[in-house]
Parts: structure tokens; sequence; C-alpha cells
């Protein structure tokens, strides 16, 4: 394939986008791969789609060699079968609902479960039938609140979703082991380095689950490591739970004026000036700070939510919505305040909180808040707070939480030592769903005794279109984009290192046809009145991995072979070049 | 590729499906292709999925050797390009629209003119750009009336459309002619008859057009085509205009009795037996009838409207609509006659119609009613109706309509004989859509001179998914599906003519190997406890295009070699059969 510049459809640009804000986003926009066409969607221009459509090879050809299946779903779904799952309702504002001519619900599909358990059930109904694997690459649709970061995260993107079908807990485990053995196959050919993290599984239900993240500051994903190979998506990480501490000679709990005290701040200076303890001076540890929160849940309601935690840390938003889903959080409002006069905003304590409780609110509490453990927190009096209220004693939560931060330095729940924080880029995600979705849509077949059994299953999804960004993000460098071989959208660039001169054209023209003619994909810069500099700051941002120079080196019989990447130059003689060149290149 | 009938995803249906009409639809269910999903949606098993890839590629293949770009945009868009190309409103109940989290329009794009002309506006400034051909292969949604026929009418399904942009009406018509060019290789690749035929341009808007049909009695495409190379789609046929006729001579028109004629054969039996003319009897094409509908523009507004045509003909549905859009047609009811007191129903004539007429009605006649021409018609009053109404003479009307039926027999317009009518299947469209979106998106580019210019464009679509099933209508044969090699899921099904036999399987299985190790993708039909009459059956109805049958013959040393299509035999020495299989393999 040889794509010359002075016809493909690029436009580069010497300014950043004005909307973009990562790398990968700025560099595929201005090398001209591709264009904002939508909120949430892009436009994929020709070197961007060769490079796309790369990376789909890769997956497509790593799925065909575990044995999985391919298929093509429709996007566009009637309501039912995502009414049975739960889904319709569960996926919230993030699902695109139509009607069509006739007024029927249609949903755009964010992903399959529930036409791949019909399909299987509509083809097959024996245990020899299975285990089954069958995948698709497709184009899924999603309302993201916050489309961003150009393909990271889209409205409309390609996602590789495949789906195992097993009998039994023990097949489903193998089944998820061959995915994730595939996925590692996938990430390592396409140069992308990632850390494999356990996850929640949201809204698709299941048990296990494990996200492959690429560790990049742009990515959305937090997650923590410890040395000790421990890894989980911040979501997930559950937290050590301390043994209940004895309260035997714990003095009883005693409210005290704490006049203007409405933050944690300022009543832990109050309670070291004037109620001073004697081993050492209190801390925001010491202090129970209770939170309250709306649960917006998809039949409508609204449900209050008060979670208590140390004073040392935060409520983490996305840990706390995982924990609720399908609900949403929402903030609790002045109105909502002014709804249960039983809160006294700023000194809020565990009397006026739990299901019994005047407020009747349910109360959830921080793991590491044990039987026996001592708090300083609200009185629900303005300006008092109580001391020595003891867990276990003196209240009663009416269940635990995973909702607080979590804390470079916390310890990983396997012991493994202490955590550290990163982010990531989520690139694929493996989930066990267990038999949640045969269950709904009765999806069964008969076992070796002739008995029915359900189904259990898994789904395992790739970011096609995101996995495109992250060999961006991962690859760049100041000049421009640097795309690993195999993924870059030719092999090689050859750069007509003149404007005018026709012997240098023609020679580059010669040497650019034979290697396309050795099987090569070149990308050929063959503008006239366009300098040299401009060839190659354009060859630089484009990033094709090797860029060969015609040009002055012609007059000692050379051409410059130029790695991309390193920037390691080579002379090479430019009878025989297109051989050398070919040989030179790995793989 | 090695393809395993025991775990191949696919069940072979030995009933038709109940909704099925026609045989690609049928078979390509039973053969354990397709399966439907949804209205107007189909989900691609493992085999068909290979089908679609390998016409999507044909087609890619073909485009890129034009030189055109292959991009991709997203399906679902923002309402603003549409509507400023009166898209939005024009395309009716045929465009999926939504609204997004925030109440935003969108839609799911039918096709991508809008899209594309802004995107080459965005990039583009200069005659030197062009011409530019670029095309994508993309999911394609829009809400049919009546989805239909499998694979041929659907509500989403895959096309490829492209576009050309020019500088110039001679550029506009090299692209077309260029586009006209691939798809005829692109069709004689896929195997497929078409016949090339003049086209409205509808709703595209634009200039010259013309649909690529597949004759095919399934088709929903009526077309015409003469001895001498004429063809048209019915809808784009021209009917030749008579010269007027002399009236100098002619009787003035005279209003008669004429009770209980509410139809044509009742009153031409009526004028033979109280009115008969010297030279030959009344026939129903010396009346002019008279039929109204209701216009339905897309702004909400309704119009009635008149059509006179012979009394022998009948208003053509799909040519009115195609004349009138982007209005639909409508039927008159009752309360638009309750609404419109100057019309008889059943005697209408000429002097109730048209804009100045007592009714106001616009009056549109078929060209055949040339100035001179003689009538016998309604006169407007119940049991009455008048003779010899002279056109030109006695009424005037509005203008002309290409809206009656066209018959066999009918003279072609150019000349060239008489019509034939024939049924097709739409496969590819081509149009000069000129300056209609350039102008409503405004793209221009500068010219050599400085000066901007307009630029014109052509677009250009192949129904991918359709292709399929019309590659199944025109191959298939009475034992089931039977593909043109390059398209077919596998080169060669290697059946183990045997339910039990281990040599007979060991056979099959290293055959089947060594097949695919030399590049062939093979389909072998490996299940145990089948018997060689299911397997024959399927394999016949699944359409490979070679069957290669390892059974009986090897106590003789022998597999049978059979050709799906001629169903000639013959026996291959089992000793080097992979070598002498791949080498009778055309191509």
């Amino acid at each position: 394939m040889l794509l010359r510049m002075s016809t493909l459809f690029v436009r580069t640009l010497r300014e950043d986008p004005a909307d973009a804000e990562i790398p990968s986003h700025r560099l595929l926009v201005r090398a001209g791969y591709i264009r904002r066409a939508a909120s949430g969607g892009y436009t994929w221009l020709p070197l961007g789609y060769r490079v796309f459509r790369n990376v789909e090879r890769i997956v497509r050809e790593e799925m065909d060699r575990m044995g999985a299946q391919e298929v093509h779903f429709p996007s566009l779904l009637p309501r039912e079968p995502y009414e049975t799952s739960g889904r319709w309702s569960d996926y919230g504002d993030n699902l695109f609902r139509l009607k069509d001519r006739r007024g029927v619900d249609h949903l755009l599909a964010p992903t399959h479960e529930e036409m791949f358990t019909l399909l299987v059930k509509d083809l097959y109904s024996s245990y020899k039938d299975l285990p089954l694997w069958i995948y698709q690459i497709q184009t899924k649709f999603r309302d993201e609140a916050r489309p961003r970061a150009g393909l990271l995260r889209l409205r409309e993107f390609v996602m590789k979703d495949s789906y195992s079908f097993d009998i039994s807990d023990a097949g489903l485990d193998a089944s998820y082991a061959a995915h994730r053995a595939a996925y590692i196959a996938t990430f390592d050919r396409l140069g992308l380095d990632y850390v494999i993290v356990s996850a929640m599984s949201g809204a698709m239900g299941g048990s296990r689950s494990e996200e492959f993240l690429h560790p990049n500051e742009v990515g959305e994903d937090s997650f923590v490591r410890s040395a000790g190979e421990y890894a989980a998506n911040v979501e997930a990480v559950r937290t050590p739970v301390p043994d209940p501490v004895p309260y035997d000679d714990a003095p009883p709990a005693h409210v005290e004026d704490t006049p203007e005290t409405p933050t944690i701040d300022t009543l832990v200076a109050l309670a070291n000036e004037r109620f001073s303890r004697g081993d050492r001076p209190w801390s925001a540890g010491d202090t129970l700070k209770n939170v309250l929160v709306m649960l917006a849940h998809p039949d409508g309601t609204r449900e209050p939510l008060a979670i208590g935690l140390p004073g040392d840390r935060e409520v983490d938003a996305k840990r706390l919505q995982a924990q609720v889903d399908p609900a949403t959080v929402q903030p609790f409002t002045e109105a909502d305040f002014t709804a249960n006069p039983a809160l006294v905003k700023g000194y809020i304590g565990p009397a006026a909180l739990g299901e019994k409780s005047p407020s009747g609110i349910r109360y959830l509490v921080d793991p590491r808040v044990v039987e026996g453990t001592r708090w300083l927190t609200g009185a629900n009096e303005t300006g008092r707070h109580v001391f020595d209220l003891v867990c276990g004693r003196d209240f009663t939560p009416d269940g635990t939480i995973e909702a607080a931060e979590i804390k470079s330095g916390d310890q990983a729940p396997d012991g493994s030592g202490p955590l550290e924080l990163a982010r990531g880029i989520e690139i694929g995600h493996i989930f066990q769903l267990g038999r949640k979705y045969a269950e709904a849509l009765d999806l069964q077949v008969l076992d070796e005794n002739g008995k029915l059994v359900t189904v259990t299953m898994g789904s395992y999804g790739i970011g096609v279109s995101r996995a495109v960004a992250a060999i961006a993000e991962s690859t760049h460098d100041q000049a421009g984009l640097c795309w690993p071989r195999g993924v870059a959208p030719a092999d090689i660039h050859v750069v007509a290192a003149t404007g005018k001169d026709p012997a240098v054209f023609e020679v580059a023209q010669r040497l650019a046809q034979e290697l396309v003619d050795g099987g090569l994909a070149v990308l050929y810069d063959d503008r006239r009145k366009i300098s040299p500099g401009v060839k190659f700051t354009d060859a630089e941002l484009i990033g094709v991995p090797t860029i060969v120079t015609v040009g002055r080196g012609l007059a000692q019989g050379v051409v410059e072979v130029r790695d991309r990447r390193s920037d390691q130059r080579t002379d090479v003689p430019v009878v025989g070049a297109a051989a050398s060149i070919h040989q030179a290149i790995p793989g």
C-alpha cells in the first residue's frame, strides 16, 4: 500500500486543538488521525483508521487463536430483553433510549449480555454444546455524562465484547482463564503495558472481575498496588478490618460544649485546647465524621444514606458509587436537611442516625469503625460534641460500607504491604457474570443426566478505539506520535527531502514503490513546494516507526534511515536500499 | 482457518422459518448464517459473518484500487447539519431521532452527505486538494415502515458510502465515471448480475443518478428496459410526449347523463351502449380519470393534489411518491371530500380542478394529455359526464406529472423500442449530488484565480449486507445455498462420511489440516454420531463450493471431490489429495 502525502486526506496542525487536555487527543488531532464530529464522537481520518484497523485485526486474531467465534449483533435493540434483565432502568441516564415510528421502545446497546444469552438459548440445548466462546467487534453507545479526552471516553466507541457459556463453575473458571490469557497476549502484541487489578462488577452483576489497566496519569481509573503483587481498582479495595477493641475501662460518653466547630479541623483544634488527652494530641482520626448523601434509585425513589467514617478520610465518590450501584449518589441538599429536622448540620452524631433512630436514616460506617472503638463525634446539638462514644456500647450502625478514600500507605488487604496509588486507562475488563443473565432470560441446557441446569456466563471486553488512544498516550514523545510496529499506519515514511529537485523525487518514488512491492505499507511524502523542514516535522508528528530520507545524501549515493523512537540514523547505499531497509525491520 | 462442525456455533434447520418469504431469507436462517434479533435487525452467526466480511473486503479492495480513501464517521450525530441541509425533516418517519441526557436532539445517520461535506470544509481549502474521493463502510439506520425479506430491507444495515468532491462539473463527471467503473468491477467480482438503470435522486437531491439493480423477482425495485439498451428505474421513466393534436374540427364539449357510472368500466360500457362513436368503440384510454391524493409536507402542512390520467392506467404509487418527495402521499379521505364540496366523488372533471378553479386544488396531468386531445371525463355532477372535452380549449391543467403506471410494451423515451418490465434488488446507487450540500453547508475552495467557488459532489452507495442477500438469492438452488468462490464462508467442506469409523475421521482430519496449511479455509464436518446423510444435507444447505467426502472410497484409496454447483464428482487418490484439490480450485 502506497500512501502519498500529496493526495492523502490529511492536514497536520501546528497548534493544539483548544479542547484537547491530554497528549493522545492533542496529537491524534494535530497529526490528522481523527476529527471531532459530535460530543463524544470522532471521525477516523485515513491514517487514524489504518491504526484502528491494525488494532482491531490484532484483537480479532487473538480471539480467533483462543478459539472464540465471531458473530455480529445489531446495535439498535428492542427494550424487552433489557427490561427482563433490569438493565433498561439500571443503566440510568447512560443508556440511549429511543422510540421507532410505531412508538416502540428501543435502545442503543451499551453491551450485549442479554442478546448473547438469548442467541445461545435459541441455538443450543445441551451440555455437549458447551463451553462456547463467542465475540463481536462492534460499535457501542453510552450516553456518558462527560465525554472527554478524545478517544478515551466516547459516547460511540468500538468494543470487542465476548461471552463464555459453561455448565459449571469450574468451566467458567477455565473460560475466564482462557480469556485472561488471550488478553495478556493481545496487549503484549499491542505493546501496551498493563496491570491486572481486581475490580467491582458494577451494573454487570456477577462475581469475579478484573480490569486490565494501562498505567498512565491521564487515565480515569485509580488503582492501588502493593510491592507484594496485590493490585485492585480503587473501587474494589477491601479495607482490612481491625480486631474489636476492649472497652471495659472506657469512660462513659460525655457531651461537651464545642462552640463553632462545624468542621473536623476546628473540632480537633478546640479539643486539643480545652479537652487535652493525656497520651497524645487529638487528631482527625479520633473523630467520627458523618456524611449524608441521597441515593436516587432506578425506580425513581430517593433514599437518604448516612456514612460514618474517621475524620481523617473523605468519602471517595467513585468507591461510594460502586457500592450503591445501580442507585446513583446525589448531594444531600438544604431542602433535605429541612425535611429531616433530627439532623443538626455540622453536629450530626450517631444518636440521630440509623434505621431505628429518630431520623430513620440508614447509617453505614467505615469498616475501621469496629466494636470498642471510641469516637469524638457530633452530639446532634449545635455547638456540642460527644466524647468517648464507643461503637457497640453507645451506638450500633446498620452496617459497614467501603466508601472511604484509599490513601497511599494504607495496608493491602492481603497483608502484602503498603499500597501505592496510581492512575490507569481501562483497556480490558473480564467478568465472571455467573448465572444472573441466564436466570433472568431462562438459559438452561440439559446436563449429562438429562436434567435442566442453568448456564453460567462470563463477559469480556476490550476497548478497541480506546486502545488506540492508550497506545498513542504511552508511546508519543515531544515531537509527536511514535507508533509501535504492527499498529502504525505505515511501515516506512519516505521523505523526498526537497521541494523541487526532480532527481530526489525520482529516487524517492522508486524507492517507495520498491518497498511497497516488497509488501510494506509506505507513506511517501511526495509534496512539491513543501520544504524539507516541514516534511520532517510532519514525519515526526505522524510517527511512522522508520523514516527514510532521500535528499542531500544522494550525492554520496546514500539515503538516511532513521528510527523514529531512538532517533538513530544510518546511511544506506541507495543501490539496494529497499532490500536493506526491509531486512532491518524487525518482524 | 479450520472450522469444525462439532464446535461451530451453528444449528441447521430442516424447516423454513415462518416469517421467511424469499429464498435468501429462508436459506440464510436455515443454514445458520443469520438469526433475527429485532424488527429489521439480524445477528450474523459465524458462517454468515465470514461471508459478510468477504463481501466487505471485496468492496473495500475495489474502493482502494480506484484511489478512494477510507474514513469512518460516528452513526450518532447531532441534529444541526441535517437541519441545515433540510434532511432532518425531509427524511420524515424514516429517520431515527433521539435525545441525549441533556435533551439535545440527535439522529442515527441514514447516510452521511452532511458530515462528509463538513469534514472536507474543515480540512481543505484549495482546488489543488481536489478531486477527493473518500468512503466508509459503516452501519446505517433507517426506520423502515416495513422491514422485510431478511437482509433485503433492514432498519440497521451496513453500507459502503463514498463521496466525491470536485471543483467543476467535468470533474464530477469524471469522479462519477470512476465510481461507476469501480462498481462494475466490484459486482463482477462478487459474481452479481446487474443492470445499470437511470434513477431518480429522491431525498438526496442532485441531478444524474443511476442504480445498479440485480435483476431478481424478489426485488423491491421495478425497472424497465428496451431491446435498445434503455434501462431505467420505473420512477425515473419519462413518458414520450405526443405531438399536439389539431382540434379545429372537434365538436364542442357536451354533457350527457351517464347514470351509475362511477368507475371507468361502467362509464365505457354505458358510452358504447348509448353514445357509440362511428370510428371504433369507446375504450378506457378515451376517458380522463381524475385521482385525488393528499400530500403531507415535512413542515406538517397537507395539500390536496389532483392527477389526471388516461383511464386505462392506474396511478403508480412509487412513481407518484418519487415526484412529490420529500412530501409523502396520503389517501384522500371522506373527510377531505366533505371539506371540498366542489368535488363530486366518481364524477370529478377538470372544471372543478386547478389552482384557479372553484376547488383551488392543484391539477397535474399525465404527459400524454397534450393540447388538442379529446376526453370523456367527469362533469362534476352525480351521474353526468362530459364528452369531447379538449385539452387546451376546454381546460388547462396546472402542469404535468409522471405518476401513471408504466406498462409492458410502452415505448422507451429514447425511441429504442418497447419496454419490458422487470424487478430487481438495488445493490448500488450512484448520484451526482451537484452543489446542494456544498451550498447548504458552505463548502467552498479557492480556484486557480484565488476566487472562492462552491464544490460539486457525488455520493455513491453499495449495500454490503444487502449484497450478501442478493448473492444468496441469485446463486442458491433447491438443496440450499451455493456460494461463489471468494464470498463463501470456506473454500472446502470436508465431510467425514461416517458417524464412528475412526480411520475415516483420521484421514479426514489430516486432509482438512493439510488444506488449511496450504492456505485454504476449510469447514470440516467432524461430528460423531451424525449420519453421512445428515452431513451431506447440511453440506448442501451451507453451500461451500467444493465438498470433499472421505468415506467408503478409502477402501479404494480415494476421496470424492464434488462441485457444489454442478454436482460434478471426481475421485482423487487420497495420497496427495490436498495438493490436487488445491490445484483444482480456480483462482
